[in-house]
C-alpha cells in the first residue's frame, strides 16, 4: 500500500471516530427524551387508574388494550420500525401502569357494606386477598390460628368468609365453620378442589364458591392472572365477588372441581413431583452448578431457574400439593412406566422406534407445538434481555 | 339520597366521562411521539453498526451497554418513574439494534484471504454459519452429501474446514479429511464433544477446534449467544476464528470435550428424555390440551411450552442427541431410581421425608435457589405481556 493511499485511511478512520463519538452523543440524547416520554404517558395512566375508579370501569379492558397495541403497530409500520418492537415496548410500559392504577384505586373508596372474614388472612395468600379487599373499600376481619375463642362472634355476622389456610388444614378449619349466616358466601382459596368444596357443601347451607389462584404470593396486582372458579350453591348469590375479582384484573376459569383435581395432577403435582425429583438428581449428581449456567444458552438457562425456583419456596406448600391429590400415585406410577419403556428404547438402541413415539407426540400437539415453539422463541428472546 | 346530592353526582360523573376521553387522547399523542423517537434511535444505531464495521470494532461491547443502561436508570430515578421498567425497554430496543447493526455490516466487506469450506452447510445450522461468514467478508464453499466427488480439490486449498452434520454421520465425514493443508483449521460443531474432537485428531494433523453452539438455527445473530469451545490442537492458530466469534457478540465458554459431555448428558440428554418422556404421557393421558391451556397461570403455561416446543423440531436430531451421549443410559437409570424413592415416600405418606429431602436439595442449590426465583420472576412477568 503506498503512503497515499495509507494517510486518505487514516483520515477516513479519524472521520469515522468522530462521527462514532457523535452519534453515541445523540443517542443519550434520544434516551432522555425517551425517559421523560415514558414518565408523562405513566402520569397520564395513573389519571386514567383514578377516573376508573370513579367511573367504577375495569382496571383491564382487553379490548381497549388491542385497539391500542394494532395502532401502535401500525405507527410503527408507517416509521419504518419493527411492528413487534414497538408492542413489546408498549406492553412492557402498559405492565407498570396496571400495577400503578392498581395502587391509585387505594384512595378511592367504594361504598360497600358487605363484612369480609378472611381466616388464614396473615398468611401469603390470604394477606394479599385481604390487601385487596381493602383497597376496594371493604371491611376485613382476619382470623389466625389463635383466634378461633374469639371468632364466632366475627363468622355469625359475615357476609363473605374466606378459607385461607393450608391443605392440610383446610378441611379440619371448614367443619368449624357451621354458624354461619345462611345468606353468607362462603369461599376457599385451596390447591385441591374436590374435598374442600364438597366439606363447604356439608358444613354450610348458603352459598359455596371454590377457588385456585393459579399464581404465587409474589404478585403484585391481579391484572391478566388466572383463577379457576367451581361452583358450589346458588351461583348467582357470589356473583358480586366474581364481578369484583373480574374489577381486579383476574381471568376467571370456570371447571368442575373434579375435572379440577384432574387436570391438576397433571398439571401441578407431576410438574412439582419431578421437579422435585430433577433437583434431588443434580444435587445427587453433584454437578458444578456455576459451570452449567456459563455452558447454558437461555433455553437451557431457563429450564435450571424453573427447577432451582421450587427450591427457593415452601417445602410443605409443595408436599401438601403432591401428597393431597388423590390422582397421584396411579398417575406418577403410569408416568414412570412410560420413562421405562423410553429407555428400554435406548438400551436395545431402537433410535427408530423412539423417532416414531416422537413424531406420534408430535401429531397429538397438533397446531399446538408449532404455536408453543413460536411463543416460547419470543420469551426466550426477552430472556436474553432479562435484568441480572 | 336527596334530588340535589344526585344532580351533583351526575355533573361530577359527566366530567369524568369527559377527563376520561381527553387523558386518552393524550395517551395516543405520547404513544406517537414514543414510536417516533425509538425509530430516530434505530436509525442512529444503525449508523454506530456502519461506523463500527468500518472500525473493526466487535458489534457487542458489554462494558457500553452496562454505562448506558446505568445512566438511563439514573434518569428513570430522576423522572419518578421506575429504573426496573427504563431497563427493560431500553434492553428491548437494543435487542432490534443488534439485529440491524448485524445486518448493516453486511455492506461492508472486511478484506480477507482465508477460504472457508463449511460441510452440511446447506444444513439448519451450517447455513447460519455460511452467512455469517459471508457477511463478514469470507469466501465459502459449501460440501453437501452429493457433493463428494468434486470435493476434494476444495478441501485441499481450504485454510478452514467446519464439519456442521448431523451427528450420526459425523465420525464417517471426518475421517474423509485426510488431504488438508497441515495448517487448515479443522472445526467441527457437533452436539457432543469428546468423540468428534478425537476423530478430527486422529485424522487431521493441523489445528483442531471443537464447537457446540448453545442455540437452534432460530436466532437471526450471534448476540450474547453462547458457544462452547473445546481446544484440541494449535489453540494459538485458532485465534481469529475465535476473534471472529467474539466479533459476531458470541459469548465464549471454554471446557475440555470430556467436561462438556458429562455436563451434557445432564443438560442436555437428561431434559430431553424426560421431556419426550413427558409430552408421551400426556398424549397417553389424553389430557385437555384447550382446557389445561384456559386453566394455566404463566408458570404452567411456560413450563406447557417448553414441553410442547420440542415436538415442533427435529425428531431426528433429538434421538441424535439423546443415544449418542454414552452417559446417557446410566444416569437415566440413576435419575429413575430417584424418582422411585420419591414414589415410595408417597406410597407411605410418609410427607416428613419428602420434605426433609426437598430442604436438602435447596441447601445445596444454596444462593442459587433465590436467585433463579428472581430471574424466573422476572420472566415470568415478561411472559404475561408476550404477543400472543
Amino acid at each position: 500500500m503506498d503512503t497515499d493511499e495509507s494517510n486518505n485511511k487514516d483520515v477516513t478512520l479519524e472521520q469515522a471516530n468522530a462521527d462514532f463519538a457523535q452519534v453515541r452523543v445523540d443517542i443519550d440524547s434520544v434516551d432522555r427524551q425517551l425517559v421523560e416520554l415514558i414518565a408523562r404517558r405513566q402520569k397520564l395512566t395513573g389519571k386514567v387508574g383514578q377516573l376508573k375508579a370513579k367511573l367504577e370501569l375495569p382496571l383491564y379492558v382487553p379490548e381497549r388494550e388491542k385497539a391500542l397495541i394494532a395502532k401502535n403497530r401500525e405507527l410503527a409500520d408507517q416509521s419504518n420500525i419493527s411492528p413487534d418492537l414497538v408492542e413489546d415496548v408498549i406492553r412492557r410500559i402498559m405492565r407498570d401502569s396496571y400495577a400503578n392504577q392498581d395502587q391509585s384505586r387505594s384512595q378511592v373508596s367504594l361504598s360497600q357494606t358487605k363484612k369480609i372474614v378472611v381466616i388464614g388472612g396473615a398468611g401469603q395468600l390470604g394477606s394479599l386477598f385481604v390487601k385487596l379487599f381493602k383497597k376496594s373499600g371493604y371491611p376485613v376481619e382476619i382470623i389466625e390460628k389463635d383466634d378461633w375463642a374469639s371468632a364466632n362472634e366475627l363468622l355469625s355476622s359475615a357476609d363473605m368468609v374466606m378459607v385461607a389456610v393450608p391443605i392440610r388444614v383446610t378441611s379440619s378449619v371448614i367443619e368449624k365453620l357451621t354458624k354461619l349466616k345462611e345468606s353468607c358466601l362462603l369461599v376457599d382459596i385451596t390447591s385441591i378442589k374436590a374435598a374442600p368444596v364438597k366439606s363447604m357443601l356439608d358444613n354450610h347451607s348458603g352459598p359455596v364458591l371454590g377457588l385456585h389462584p393459579m399464581f404465587g404470593p409474589g404478585i403484585e396486582n391481579l391484572a391478566k392472572q388466572t383463577i379457576v372458579v367451581c361452583e358450589g350453591r346458588h351461583a348467582d348469590k357470589a356473583e358480586w365477588f366474581i364481578e369484583l375479582l373480574k374489577s381486579w384484573g383476574a381471568n376467571l376459569a370456570l371447571v368442575s372441581s373434579h375435572q379440577h383435581d384432574q387436570l391438576m395432577a397433571i398439571v401441578q403435582v407431576l410438574r412439582h413431583f419431578s421437579t422435585v425429583a430433577y433437583g434431588y438428581h443434580l444435587k445427587e449428581e453433584n454437578i458444578d452448578l456455576d459451570k452449567v449456567l456459563e455452558l447454558s444458552s437461555p433455553i437451557y438457562r431457563l429450564e435450571l431457574i424453573m427447577v432451582g425456583r421450587l427450591f427457593a419456596q415452601d417445602s410443605e406448600l409443595y408436599s401438601d400439593i403432591i401428597f393431597s391429590n388423590s390422582e397421584n400415585i396411579p398417575m406418577i406410577k403410569r408416568f414412570l412406566k412410560r420413562l421405562m419403556q423410553l429407555l428400554q428404547m435406548l438400551e436395545s438402541e431402537d433410535k427408530q422406534s423412539f423417532s416414531e413415539l416422537f413424531n406420534d407426540v408430535s401429531s397429538w400437539f397438533g397446531k399446538h407445538s408449532d404455536e408453543f415453539l413460536q411463543e416460547s422463541n419470543l420469551l426466550l428472546a426477552k430472556a436474553s434481555d432479562i435484568r441480572k
